[in-house]
């Protein structure tokens, strides 16, 4: 069989788990559990290995931390970068945005509900909430363009609109269902409509 | 001097801190290290009391978590109440819930806060849960009526609208700062502009 995952950036190794298959279980339970509460321990129980094997594939809880808050930062940056390089209006580039952000965080809510709890605690998560703060201040940007350009719905502060934007968006981590009804480009639709003049 | 708090419904006590006073120091506990990890005796030495001396104030750390929770609850059951008691069309009346909402958040920031953390560990989380359905439910239906009204400004379901919505108002607890440039009104404003046709 051929492996279709070649793009995959994470190192693979044991057969059973790679790097991903552990990086999925350890988020669920930094969800669950907290991330202060888990343990490697904790960990190999889950997945029925050693505490050996999985350092096999990442060298400390912290590893597993920074892999995980790049997933979902990575996505949300990505989204970004993708708006920025297009050349349309400021409304255009404020829906690619705001549309890519929703796809991220449907596509990977358990790594993005992790990187919204994220508080500053230690130096990886520190780093984490410097790159979300960065992301804010460029969507902030895009919100100040769109709205000199009069394409917002509301002439309010870009910096307040655009945490009540990402205030819906990130509140899928609390209440969307990827097996439920509504798919997320529709999701994007209707978030779009509320924040723009031309739903895009 | 006139005591000009006789409307507060909490018990008090000995000089120097009331139920209320134990219960505001009890919740910022609560949020800094979460339900389980605070203790009487913590609270205890973060207020400078005996334990014996909270407990002639509360009967328990669970009656302190019943007390915040209602704390926010109630406030955001009036703000429905007196929505639905007046005569309007559903846009004036989601516009009212919307506003009060915002309101009660802005004001009872910490208890809206653990509200929203409560995940149905104990009966009284449990509870709380329930009651926050109910008003999730009841939210829902006005966004229906609107929607039926056509003063919404999108046509998706009225249970995503509603979450959608409230994943605004909500992440004020994430973000929003009593001492910042924005008051509440204006923030009220910014999100019902958002949602609906007629700013009200």
């Amino acid at each position: 069989m051929t492996d279709t995952r070649t793009a995959e950036p994470l190192r693979r190794g044991r057969p059973g788990y790679d790097q991903r298959g552990i990086l999925e279980v350890a988020v669920a339970a930094f969800n669950e559990h907290g991330y202060d509460a888990t343990s490697i321990g904790m960990l190999a129980e889950r997945l029925g290995l050693s505490k050996s094997a999985i350092y096999h594939h990442v060298a400390s809880k912290d590893e597993l931390l920074a892999l995980a808050l790049d997933e979902a930062l990575d996505g949300l940056e990505g989204a970004l970068r993708s708006a920025e390089e297009t050349t349309g209006t400021a409304a255009e580039r404020l829906a690619q945005v705001l549309r890519g952000a929703v796809l991220v965080l449907t596509d990977r809510l358990p790594y993005v509900t992790l990187l919204l709890r994220v508080r500053g605690n230690t130096e990886v998560e520190r780093a984490a909430l410097q790159r979300r703060r960065a992301f804010d201040h460029a969507v902030a940007a895009l919100v100040a363009e769109a709205r000199d350009e009069g394409s917002l719905r509301v002439d309010a502060d870009p910096g307040v609109v655009a945490r009540l934007l990402f205030g819906m968006i990130n509140s899928l981590t609390e209440w969307y269902d990827p097996a439920g009804p509504v798919p997320p480009d529709e999701l994007a639709d209707t978030i779009l409509a509320l924040a723009l003049r031309t739903p895009a």
